[in-house]
């Protein structure tokens, strides 16, 4: 069984490494908003973000510990970890909703003159409103952007976040093998959803934040609905995709089944986008391209005519569903160990009928292993 | 039974709200971003939101219909809605993440002077990288903030949207009742946890975002931590608080358990607790604020000090887990008909020993109805 949590070892190296990539960019201190972000360092979990009420901060310095800026609320929670420099004020507060205790501790950390980085490239945010943004940048006219350190930390996984991602992936594994439990010609597909997330519960998920799929003749046509209450029926291709979660780190793999026996279409499209995400696999390994694995998948599914509406074929994950990079034509991103990437071909049968396919995968220090359990050629068959 | 998604006519008069306050403030149009914004004009729906790849946007103008400006990707399902004015770039592009598309749309739209409103307070977010934020700055300078329109459309909820909150409650009664058969002394948190979910999907959640708690002798210390894998003990207080989601609507509403006979003090806090709740329900109507509330709680619970580290003893809630208004001393937002309520009245009855409960409340013309079914001042008993 994987353990729960890091050892403050992890965190001191993670905050080494960020200082060594602050230092490379001239950075006085880091200044974090998001979930993932805050969690990264401090290893600072809880559901509560989901309430967008209050702000949250943490702030790594040049040298030394980072010093959380966050709601009493948190407090308590925030002391179980190996955070020591914990300062709080009530919220909320719209009067000063912790931005005068952010600005003192910004400039004490940074001094008036530093500079003070804050994540801005792809996939980030500022998890602040932008009244209060204003502010700060008013009062620390020294915050600019991060120059990727965040990104360049993130995107590679120790091998405690691998471990992880791959007890995520087995719990989803396990849920997908009891599909057939629940799932069967009738079944309208918002229950067929409702009692997959319970299978990914019962085999160990802490919670499921994720979870799409369809259910149409002969394939599907978008991959990011929510359930109608339409009947499974024979013929039907049920895809379910799900980004469940364990101890803070995701999974994101997706399975088809085909609803009685499939057409020969149906069955030879599956037997393509197994063929292409194999393609992709059989060439990751350090120094290759996030786009060397988009154009080996682009070749079998599409014969090379660059990628469909998804954009991509693929990306990261970890402590998000979807993390950096994206596997297009366009994305240079070179492989390294740790890196944990979806591989997710799609192709189009008819207009109205695709279907997607999608593993996960580490980088390892020469090529690459499955999290998730390899998908075979032939659909799932479930009798209708 | 509550029907899913709303009338065509109720997104047209929410459009025709927004133009009239939009008029009040010379606003040419609003620029949206986060999903709750994106959903309250279009209806649009999904869970993919939960990967941060991709910035969505929806354009409200001074007079007609919304536009989309959303990552091809989104293109099947936004169609499904009532919007048919949809531009699309393939994404991702770090390039030009549909920066391009949006300026040309947002000029087309409100001229090169119009003033664009963005969402800028308290609750509020802009889920963009701030790098793109400010590309699109340069472009369009008339972006400012969007003088609380947003705040003062969705704080009142419509009939419809109340009975899907109301729908979400009835799923979370049904749920809470059934924890007797998952939760007895010796059964680990964490397994609870999980089982606890299992029951909202089995009484008919669509997906439950939200899950926190604890269970501590005498009463828990914080009340948003995940589970740990403590054994449920006799003597332990066991709180569950969740916020699940039925057709895109929260429910926000806890409950409270002793693990074998409570104590004198259990029992009594519980008691308190049950009366503060009461309190704060007998005042709510029209033309009471917030404030007041919270100071009908506060009275029974600390006898009027105003407050503790939660920093507030209720809130809004909808397509949010908590939204405005926020209870508390300062807040001086006048109830109306159709706000959603939170009372979550807190009680301390040592430094580690609290106990929170929480109902929620729609207000009507003439006073306030419960949506979740109110606790009975006697606190719930699972024999141990």
């Amino acid at each position: 069984m994987t353990a729960r949590g890091f050892s403050t070892a992890e965190f001191k190296s993670r905050v080494a490494n960020a200082q060594t990539l602050m230092a490379q960019h001239g950075l006085a201190a880091l200044l974090l908003t998001t979930e993932p972000e805050v969690r990264y360092f401090t290893g600072y979990l809880t559901r509560f973000w989901e309430s967008p009420s209050r702000p949250w901060f943490l702030i790594v310095p040049a040298v030394g510990n980072p010093v959380a800026v966050i709601p009493s609320i948190g407090a308590a929670l925030m002391a179980r970890t190996w955070i020591t420099d914990i300062r709080t004020w009530r919220s909320p507060n719209p009067v000063d909703e912790g931005i005068g205790l952010l600005t003192e501790t910004l400039i004490e950390m940074a001094g008036k003159d530093g500079r003070i980085g804050v994540p801005d490239g792809p996939e980030s945010h500022l998890r602040l409103p932008l009244s209060d943004w204003a502010k700060l940048t008013n009062a620390v006219p020294m915050l600019g952007g991060d120059h990727g350190v965040m990104e360049q930390l993130r995107i590679v996984k120790s091998s405690a976040e691998v471990a992880k991602i791959k007890q995520a992936c087995s719990i989803a594994d396990n849920a997908f093998a009891r599909v057939p439990e629940i799932a069967r010609a009738g079944a309208p597909l918002e229950k067929v959803f409702r009692e997959f997330q319970s299978l990914c519960l019962s085999e160990g998920a802490d919670w499921v934040p994720y979870l799409a799929g369809a259910s149409n003749q002969g394939g599907y046509t978008d991959v990011i609905s929510p359930a109608t209450d339409a009947p499974l029926t024979k013929g039907d291709v049920l895809m379910l995709d799900t980004g469940l979660v364990w101890d803070g780190y995701f999974c994101d793999f997706d399975r088809n089944f085909s609803i009685g026996k499939p057409s020969q279409a149906v069955a030879d499209a599956h037997k393509v986008l197994i063929d292409a995400t194999r393609a992709a696999f059989d060439i990751a390994k350090p120094e290759m391209r996030a786009c060397d694995l988009f154009h080996a998948m682009d070749r079998i599914v599409t014969g090379g005519q660059g990628g469909s509406d998804a954009g991509r074929l693929g990306h990261g994950l970890g402590m998000q569903l979807t993390e950096w990079p994206s596997l297009t034509a366009g994305d240079q991103t070179v492989l390294k160990p740790g890196m944990v990437l979806t591989l997710e071909p799609g192709i189009e049968m008819s207009p109205t009928q695709t279907m997607v396919h999608e593993e996960n995968i580490v980088i390892t220090g020469t090529g690459a292993e499955f999290l998730s359990t390899p998908a075979s050629p032939e659909i799932l068959v479930i009798e209708a």
